[in-house]
C-alpha cells in the first residue's frame, strides 16, 4: 500500500501524525489531503527522511538545489552546501549535479542529511549516453529507467521527471518560437534527443512502466517543467501551458491509478501581474496538486541578485497558493552557487516563504510578537523573534547606541521611546 | 507663478520639457499631470537641481534616506552616502539628521548633489525647543516656521511635512490602540507635543501660513505619514486612515488654493494582502497625488534582510500605482545604516521599481533584450543589461567556466547551448 492507498483506506499512518504535529493540524486533514493529492510527504524505503508535508492548507516549503557542473566537482563541498542549506531552514534539497562521479556526489548528500532529496534522473540518463556514445542523442529509454531506478535506491525520494514533453508540446513550441530559448537543462536534452530522434519523449509513451518503477522504491513524482520561460517576454506561453495541460493529466493518473504521491512543476520567469494567474490556473489544470515553483523570477535584468527578485515572485505565488518554493541564489545566471549563494538563498526564500504564508494562512503570530517587542524596546526577545537572530544581533551589537534601550538610527530622538515615555497605548 | 499655475495657465516651462524627455512622453503630458496634481516636479531657487518627475505616467522613482543620528555624526560620511546613494541610481535623497550639526550637514549634503533633498523640518524644530528649554513639549510654532524656512534656504526642495496628525487623528489613536505603537519620529514628536500641551497640531491649524511659506520657497510639500504603522498588526488601522483622510483634505488645498506640489506619504508596515489596497484607497483619497511610500515592509520578523522585505512590498506596491518608494536598508530597526547599506537598499528599491513599471508602464524592453542576449549567450551585452553590471560581472569572472559561452552552474550541459546547437527556435 502506498501512502496514497492509505489515506484513501481512511488509514492515518505516522508520517501524516508527524506532519500534523509540525504544522499544528488535525491528522484527518492531512490524511484527506494526501487521499485528495492536495498534501504529499515524502518517504524512502532506503533512509530515514525527516517527515515534510508540502500542499494546501500546509506552510510554504523551501527547496534549495545544490549538486555540481562539470567545471566544478568537490564532493566536501556538496556535502558542506547540503549541511548549510538544512542549518538555513531548506524544508527539501535538489541534487542535481551532473558533473564528476554525480552518483557518488548523490549518495553522500543522501547520507549526511535528513531531508528529503530530490533529483532529475533525466540528466543521469542523458550524460551516460554522451559518455557512452558520445551524443546526450543516443539515450535509450533503459537509460531512463535504469536513472531512476538507481536514484531511487540511494535514497533520493522525489523526483523532477519531465513526463509533460510530448509532440504536442513541441509542437507548439515550433509555431510559437522562444525570445530566450529554453532554459530547463531536462527540456533542451529531451526536446533535442525528441526532434533528433523523430520519437516521443519515452518518459509520456512509457508513463505506465515510470509509475510502476517510482511505485515500487516510493519515490514521489514531481513533473518537470521543461518548458518554463527562461525569459520575461515567454512566460505563459503556449508550450509552458501545453505542458502544464500534459504534466496534469500524467499526474492524476500517477495519483489516481497507482497511488502515488505527486508534485506539479511550474515556472520559471513570470511577470509579476501573470503570477497570481500561474498559480490559479496550476490548481484549476492539475486538481490542487501541491505546486512546486521555480522562481518565479519577476525580471530579466537583475543578475547578481536574483535571489531578490525571486523573493518578489516568490512571496507573491505563495501568497496566491503555491506550496513549494525552489530558491534561486545570487548566482543565479552566473556561477554555480558557493556556500555562502546557498544560505543566502535559502535565507531569502524562507522570507518570500512566510510572507505568503501570512496571507495564505493568516500565520502572524511571530510579526504581532515583533511588533510588541519593538514597542517595548526588549531587544533579546526581537532577536528571538527574526528570522535571521544572529545577522540580526550582529548588525546591532557591531553599532550599538549609547542609549541602550534605542539603537543607533535615531540615537536619544528614538520614537518609540519618546511615545513610551508620554502615554500608552499598549495593545 | 508655480510651476503648477504655470501648468494651469497651459504653459510648458523647462522642467516639463527635461522630465518629456527623459521619460519619454510629450511634454503636455507632464503639464497636464502638474496642472492636475498627479505628477510633480521638485525645483529650488537656491540650487541647481537635476529635474526629477515623480507622479502617474512616470517611472517609478527611489528616495535614499540619509541622515546623522545622535550617536552617530560624520559630516564626511554623509556626504560620502550622498554620492554613493546617487550613483547607485537613487533619484532623490532625504537627509534627516538629528545629530551634531545637523545644519551644516544638510548644507555640505545639498552642495554635494544634484539629486531634490527633502528634509523634515519638525525635527529641528523640535530638537532646538530641546536643547534651548529642555524637552521637546517647549516647541513654539515660530520654531516650526523657523525651521521650515532655513532649510528651505539651505536647497532642500521637499519636505515631509506632519499636516495630518490632528485632534481628530489621535482621538483614533487613542480609542483605538496600537501594538507596536509609532515609529515616526515625526509622528511621536507631534504626538507627544499635542497631547501634552493640549493644543492642535499648528501644522494642521495654521495650514495656510505653512503653505505660503512652502509657496515662497518653491518647496514642495509632501504630507507626512506619522501614524503609518510600525507592526504587521496595526497596518491600516483607523488612526492611518484618518490621517490619510487628513493629508488629502491638506493636499488638494495646497495644491488647488496655493499652487504647490504636493505628494502624500503613506506606509509603512503593511501585509501583503493589504498593500494594492493602500495604495488605490491612497489614490482615491487624495485626488491622485504622487504617493510615496515607506517600504512598505510585509512582514516584522527579517530585520537584517528588511530591504528584501521592502522589495516584496515595494514591488507590488509601484505595480498597482505607487509613484514613489522610499528605500529601506538592510540595517532598518537595528542601526543606522553605513555606506554599503545604502547602496544596498538603493540597488534592491531599483530592482522593486522596475518590476513595478514592468506592470504599470509595461517597460520591458530591457528585458526582452536580456532575454535574446541570454539565448545568444552573449555575455557583454548581459552585463551591460544588467541593473547592476559590475557586481554581475564579478560573479561570472570570479567563477569562470572552463567553456567560454557557459557558466559554471551547468557546465558543459549548458541548456541554452543545447538547443541553439540543436534547433532554431529564435523571435
Amino acid at each position: 500500500m502506498t501512502i496514497v492507498e492509505d489515506a484513501k483506506a481512511g488509514q492515518i499512518t505516522e508520517p501524516m501524525k508527524v506532519v500534523a504535529e509540525v504544522e499544528g493540524l488535525e491528522p484527518e486533514f492531512i490524511r484527506r489531503g494526501i487521499a485528495a493529492g492536495r498534501i504529499v510527504i515524502p518517504t524512502s524505503p532506503y533512509r530515514d527522511v525527516k517527515y515534510c508535508g508540502i500542499g494546501e492548507g500546509l506552510t510554504t516549503k523551501v527547496n534549495a538545489s545544490i549538486g555540481a557542473s562539470s567545471d566544478i566537482v568537490d564532493i566536501d563541498m556538496e556535502i558542506k552546501k547540503a549541511k548549510a542549506a538544512e542549518a538555513a531552514g531548506a524544508d527539501t534539497l535538489m541534487e542535481l549535479g551532473t558533473g564528476g562521479d554525480f552518483l557518488g556526489i548523490r549518495k553522500a548528500v543522501c547520507d549526511a542529511t535528513s531531508l528529503s532529496v530530490g533529483s532529475v534522473p533525466l540528466y543521469q540518463a542523458f550524460i551516460t549516453a554522451a559518455k557512452r556514445d558520445g551524443s546526450i542523442i543516443h539515450m535509450t529509454e533503459d537509460d531512463l529507467w535504469n536513472a531512476t531506478e538507481e536514484q531511487a535506491k540511494l535514497g533520493t525520494n522525489f523526483m523532477a521527471i519531465h513526463t509533460g514533453i510530448n509532440n504536442i508540446v513541441l509542437d507548439r513550441l515550433k509555431a510559437h518560437g522562444r525570445y530566450g530559448g529554453i532554459c530547463s537543462r531536462g527540456g533542451a536534452f529531451m526536446t533535442t534527443w525528441m526532434l533528433h530522434n523523430e520519437k516521443e519523449n519515452p518518459l509520456y509513451s512509457d508513463f505506465d512502466y515510470l509509475c510502476e518503477i517510482l511505485k515500487e522504491h516510493e519515490v514521489v513524482l514531481s513533473t518537470g517543467n521543461g518548458m518554463r520561460a527562461g525569459a520575461i517576454h515567454d512566460a505563459t506561453d503556449r508550450a509552458q501551458i501545453q505542458e502544464l495541460i500534459i504534466n496534469s493529466e500524467c499526474a492524476q493518473k500517477a495519483h489516481d491509478k497507482y497511488g502515488l504521491q505527486v508534485i506539479v512543476e511550474g515556472p520559471g520567469h513570470v511577470p509579476l501581474d501573470e503570477v497570481e494567474m500561474n498559480v490559479k490556473l496550476m490548481k484549476s489544470m492539475s486538481g490542487h496538486k501541491p505546486f512546486y515553483m521555480l522562481g518565479p523570477l519577476v525580471t530579466d535584468i537583475s543578475p547578481g541578485r536574483d535571489h531578490i527578485v525571486t523573493a518578489i515572485g516568490a512571496a507573491t505565488s505563495a501568497s496566491h497558493g503555491c506550496d513549494f518554493l525552489c530558491y534561486v541564489t545570487p548566482a543565479e545566471h552566473l556561477a554555480l552557487p558557493n556556500i555562502e549563494d546557498v544560505i543566502e538563498g535559502v535565507k531569502t526564500s524562507k522570507i518570500a516563504a512566510h510572507v505568503g504564508d501570512m496571507v495564505k494562512l493568516g500565520k502572524r503570530d511571530q510579526d504581532l510578537a515583533m511588533g510588541r517587542a519593538r514597542r517595548d524596546l526588549n531587544w533579546e526577545k526581537m532577536f528571538n523573534l527574526a528570522l535571521d537572530p544572529e545577522l540580526a544581533r550582529k548588525i546591532r551589537t557591531e553599532r550599538a547606541s549609547a542609549d541602550e534601550d534605542a539603537c543607533t538610527m535615531c540615537g536619544d530622538f528614538c520614537a518609540v521611546k519618546i511615545v513610551n515615555q508620554s502615554f500608552d497605548l499598549a495593545k
